[in-house]
């Protein structure tokens, strides 16, 4: 086997899914990432890392070298390895990777190793590929076409947050816990969006009839998001029902029909006659 | 009366509710479950254990008894009794009557009592049986048709609380409560579905900076699944409504039509024929 | 001026509100009511009832010697006056003025004085009279014919939250705060409706896990009564429309019709022609 | 240039958007607004009131004197100045630039200065003049038709938060925090709303059972305003959907007709005849 098919096959079982290599390349992967991100979630759990770093060390260096390997075999593979480096998924392996090498190098550099969360979007790589994300595509659309009110209605939000956030400020003081007009309106996104905390709750009882009204004002605002999502997704539910399986039109008088219609509801044309 | 006669009898008065002997046990057996349900809650209040522990236990063993029979008698008048043994109800009545009689021979399985709560799904059996059920059939439709668009929901969102957890981790650290990405990931979690205890909250600038992101963010969440259910929901009652309200049948051929229809569309008879 | 003619006049007065005098007096009525209730919940503020207790003494006897005289001509000027004593407003009438005497006689009874906060119910039946209610008729409607799914909805959460709740209780212990199944119960509730108060919270990692999945599935459940009740709303409006204001049928060929068409849409008839 | 001219140029400049000069006063007075929103903000700090005070004063008197001239040329340039000083954002620009100068003179009013806050408010009126706020129309034409129903339902829900409220005041009382009936009412509010702060808490067993009832109440009620405005959304979205792609226009009168229409609605002529 000469250079260009090694190559070839390499870039086949890398980035294809068609193979039987491909698929259990692309699951093995995911096991690999997954287990990567235990590693790092465990690994800053204090108790874990007293008794445990050295394994985890150990399993991060396999981890990382697999992927360090992988990485290169994706360069070499690639018809235009350049522009699989200056990719967003080249970025991303190179950062799953690098923090390793680093803290070895510089060890103070210890937050850096959270980086390698990272990795966890290589995932969505395999995803995109597989018939998996096709479910989420209507989701997606939906999303797209709301997005637009959706940050008219975050920035109305915003600009209430912040009237409220400087009322209560003036209202209950600093003697409080509403220390600044920045952490009043921190309290206001925390009571508007019915998180509550408890951490600064009002104290007076003129500031407890504002947040009553902010919280009765958060329950009548967020119908407005799921209002938005619901008629968009009820939008592209009905576009999609209407378009593509349910109806076509009569060549003869033009009438919407059903697919399973014989005749023309209209004007009695027979179906079979229209293509 | 013979055996197999008593046998039949045993049956309908059971498993079956079209006679009033069926549906007395049925009450009965569901003011039995209701009440050792009870017995079981109380039980665990300290207050409750320490003066009435003589009451309960009287009443859990009265209780187990009757099951026991109602057990055997299952198995006997079923007639394929080791099928009944190893269906998920024949499970689940044993594992209704099996803690009590553990914890009367191995004394120091306190906990296993609680394994008696299972009593609870017995009802949905019954339930199953009554045409209470049927209410429940629309909404279980919907559900099953979102499904796979709210499954896809959970695992974004569960991407993005992974990476928002390992973000305030580094951002607020241990000194201020986040002692772990695991921990921090919880915390995430309670802040993006707006339950907020307000155990661990972020106490640096930044920290409270993120989490308002969050919070806005779970805030527009929270209407992806909404909506999903709802335009499912809207299906269900749409095709329902359909059949009753806006169309009639053609009387040739019996096809579903519209209200607007001139003609059949599945046999091409004029509609003015119709009536 | 005859007994009779005076009786119908009250009457009028009291029950009607087609007159200026009824309105005149149904206006008044609802200032008292709200009066009488501000006077109620501001008397049990502590600091308050130390300073104004003769003011706010002085205030509920004018108020329910008004009240008394409006029930006695109540009952001389209605035609049966036994039928409405014993109604629902007739008894919320009585339960209004009643604490304020009895704590006159007996003045051990404190707590008894806060039923006067039935007197909010009559403002029901002076909106109950008015066109006010009308706009609340379609929300009514929809709620009604989502009260069957949404009390299947509340079971299966009840269930789900008393499994959840005997989990919790024997993952925790006593010795982090859940002390019991009852208080377990209590505690997955307030996560569920993502209500989160923080008194009681988890702190074994298996705990927290267990409240994370319990969030997310509140998150996922809170979609159900929503699209419920969306849907039931929407098929109210959808009916009303169709039905009500927008459409006739054609009395020649039953073609449905816009109300502001002047020719049947299908065959050409005059709409002036059709009734 | 005569004076005519320039109050015109002016005009067109500051009032208008159909310039470039227009458009870059638009953007750099957004840019002034939101950096005078910041420093109100970050001034309340109390770390950074300390170190920066003087370039907060600095920078505060430097935007005040640009709102000043600004505001001085709104009025020399309008065609009727006194009635863009007494309209809505006249009193607006006015209530901008006056806490500043105040507080110069009377140094004691230090919580006027967050007045200011109102600079906000001006962004909308720019907002208001470009294709921006068009995105918005929709959301605004939904919530006004829902106005109505949102006024019933929190009218009901205000009813049943005073009796509740009332009814766990004297479950739980003063010794449990409840300590007059208007905290109790904030706290069912903070309760229903699913904000749960925690500050007060139910501790009695049967005050635990009211919160949870009120809890899943308030988990069904959410549903309420939420299936409103979807419905009302839903109307305006289909509306528009009506007008665009549902519907042609007769072309000898130029009325609005359906897809199944053979005739026009409004003049009888003949569909066929229409293309």
């Amino acid at each position: 086997m000469n250079n260009s098919k090694i190559k070839s096959k390499i870039y086949h079982i890398i980035y294809g899914t068609d193979t039987l290599a491909g698929k259990t390349f692309d699951v093995a992967l995911i096991g690999f990432i997954l287990l990567s991100i235990l590693v790092v979630c465990l690994e800053s759990v204090p108790n874990y890392r007293t008794h445990f770093l050295f394994y985890f060390l150990v399993l991060e260096w396999i981890l990382t070298i697999c992927f360090t390997i992988e990485y290169f075999l994706r360069i070499y593979s690639h018809p235009r390895p350049l522009r699989y480096i200056t990719s967003f998924y080249g970025l991303i392996d190179l950062l799953s990777i690098l923090p390793t090498y680093l803290t070895f190098f510089i060890p103070g550099l210890h937050y850096l190793m959270t980086v390698r969360i990272v990795r966890l979007l290589r995932i969505f790589r395999i995803l995109k590929l597989t018939h998996f994300i096709q479910n989420a595509q209507a989701l997606k659309l939906a999303l797209q076409a709301s997005f637009h009110k959706i940050t008219v209605f975050i920035l109305a939000v915003l600009s209430l947050v912040l009237i409220v956030g400087t009322v209560i400020y003036v209202v209950e003081g600093p003697e409080n816990g509403f220390t600044s007009i920045p952490l009043s309106i921190y309290w206001t996104i925390v009571t508007i969006t019915t998180v509550g905390y408890g951490d600064i709750t009002p104290q007076t009882p003129s500031g407890q009839i504002i947040s009553s009204i902010v919280m009765l004002m958060g329950y009548a605002i967020i119908a407005v998001p799921t209002g938005i999502v619901t008629v968009e997704l009820s939008k592209t539910a009905g576009a999609h029902n209407y378009v593509d399986s349910e109806s076509f039109n009569c060549n003869q008088c033009g009438q919407k029909l059903n697919l399973t219609a014989n005749f023309c509801s209209n004007c009695g044309k027979r179906v079979n006659d229209l293509s």
